[in-house]
């Protein structure tokens, strides 16, 4: 049975307004070793949020750098070989980080990445139910950055993942999905505009690293799921297509408070 | 003696509205190896235009990654070691390919992997003019992205290079002129505001490598130039400088439907 | 005591007004070694202030480039191999040059690479108090690319370097301050949104590399801190937030008329 989670305002699922408070008091730093395509949306979207971006991805900078970061978003959509040394490097720091294993299963260089830095624990990983499949050994990857499963299909394979690493997965689809060991939460609603804008799950990866390192993993993913998708609503409903919606979701991450993000969770009571 | 298109509804040239609507229908992978200045932009301008971009420039990924795209561009403009040997990859996988030389002839490391990857054979070639005559060898090269030279300047050098690839060369100017071995095509119009925004012609590029997945180098180069002048004249419409220009331009690549391509499209009778 | 500069029409400070129209009548060749995630804004933001941006940063060609260019910016955010590589070339040419050195003392690769390429005396040095006093040897550099300090905190810093490289330091902050061995000019005002849009600062470095190349050192700093003040305050004015914010920074940069910048600066009678 699944229950809006503000009619119990002292249950576990008000973290994640709790989580969007913090974050915008102590503007986590957040350490984005990311792809060329979305560095610039991503440092951007963090900034509206309120965390402090920094998208440090050189060798001999990127380890020394995690450890001072709050939190630490490694996305394998474009691994360069500095990349993925800087990426080796960042995920041996103790700081929580999130995987975000773009395409994995379908390309080799990056699959063979996203399965060695997974012995680091990510504190959490997010993707599409193809990548989410893929990763734990169950799917072929889909093409590319597209998933062509929807996220439930993925649930088995979010929890074998969750309590291999001890941590949380995050499965983006129409509603996101998100699982640790024991718990599942759910996030519908959401614009399908951030589909067509890209970027839009790279900067959401993003927003769970900066949560990461103001809250514990399950509320961290599951507050920046609630985030992307009030803003992206508040953003669509003004949008004449993609571009001004681009632009008006920065202007609504900016402009998101704490008590936006009620009843916008669903977890099993 | 050139008429308009729209005049002779059986005539090859519709084949550039009936491109987009395939275009739209399936959604082709379009691979981009391209430059780090532009790498959102394209990708946004493909999603807006109902393609599936991937910026797949990895060696070791991005032949694979060419084997099942429906199209790839190839673009010059910040070739880096990696992306050098990614692109040698990707034009040897069989997959109708987009040369975009940018700064050909100026600059030595590019003007070296533009000659070598031409004995791949682009489907289509896209630059300045400027850009083209130095391929052709016959020019300097210009200055960086600026070109020098208007559009029919390049017509001789286009057609050399038409010839010798077997494919289309399309060369950007206030109107595109699109040949291969024996036609010729030219698309008027289009904003100025493009030549404010960088990737402008990137992205007509990366669009082209998209209709490639759909068309025939020659309708697919038409096509997108089509598309681009329709959808920037509307943009410019109500911009009120190039920030809001490129933000209503991708809003306007959505928006497009083939019937806007209409008499868009100059084909000698 | 200081003085609106508006009041002493043959002063010195007008130059900045006559900056701006020079750079307008001849759009100079603007090279940007650039951060990755900064490459679209940066190149966006030169191109509607009426430069010519090209972000030619590969081994090989870099310093080739710089020769023809007429301003160089080398900004130390991401500095890949190739960029460090890049950027030794480019600062050879002999072309006025702009360091703007992103988190220096914080990091170890940038902070070698800066002190390395401090000996080829940039025209300007433009960072934040941080990082400006990291780079003189008199604190720590911040955390990234936040400041921890005002810019008049790194006054003497500013003053000693530009008298060991006999150019311009330009600190940024709430006011900007820019020196020079025997000058000290101040520009108020500006939006503090523009904190809120990753690049706003690295584009103005490359703004002044842009003006370097039609003003001394000083006066070109002077006149890009001017236009970013005006330019920022304007397109804060109709913002919704920092999406909309930096869509028409671009709009303003564009617009704006050298007759703009009068009274924008403070100098020391």
């Amino acid at each position: 049975m699944v229950v809006r989670t503000s009619s119990s305002p002292s249950a576990p699922a008000e973290a994640h307004t709790q989580a969007l408070a913090l974050l915008r008091e102590t503007s986590p730093l957040t350490q984005c070793i990311t792809n060329a395509v979305v560095t610039n949306f991503t440092a951007n979207a963090l900034l509206a949020l309120g965390a402090a971006p920094a998208m440090c991805d050189i060798p001999g900078e990127a380890g020394m750098f995690a450890r001072i970061a709050g939190g630490v978003l490694v996305n394998l959509g474009t691994p360069t070989a500095e990349q993925r040394d800087a990426a080796r490097e960042a995920v041996s720091a103790g700081t929580p980080w999130v995987l975000d294993p773009v395409a994995v299963g379908a390309l080799p260089v990056r699959t063979a990445l996203a399965h060695e830095v997974l012995d680091a624990r990510p504190a959490i990983i997010r993707g599409n139910a193809s990548e989410i499949l893929a990763l734990a050994g169950a799917g072929s990857g889909g093409r590319g950055v597209d998933t062509t499963d929807a996220a439930d299909d993925a649930l088995d394979a979010a929890r074998t993942l969750a309590v291999r690493t001890g941590g949380t997965v995050a499965v983006s689809g129409e509603t996101d999905l998100i699982v640790d060991a024991t718990r599942t939460a759910r996030v519908p609603g959401g614009s399908a505009l951030l589909t067509k804008v890209t970027g839009g799950g790279c900067a959401l990866g993003a927003a769970m690293a900066a949560f990461a390192a103001v809250a514990e993993p399950f509320e961290a993913a599951t507050a920046a799921s609630a985030v992307w998708a009030v803003a992206s609503e508040r953003a669509a409903s003004g949008a004449r297509g993609p571009g001004s919606f681009a632009v008006a979701f920065l202007d609504e991450l900016a402009a998101i408070e704490p008590a936006d993000l009620r009843d916008r969770v669903e977890l099993p009571r």
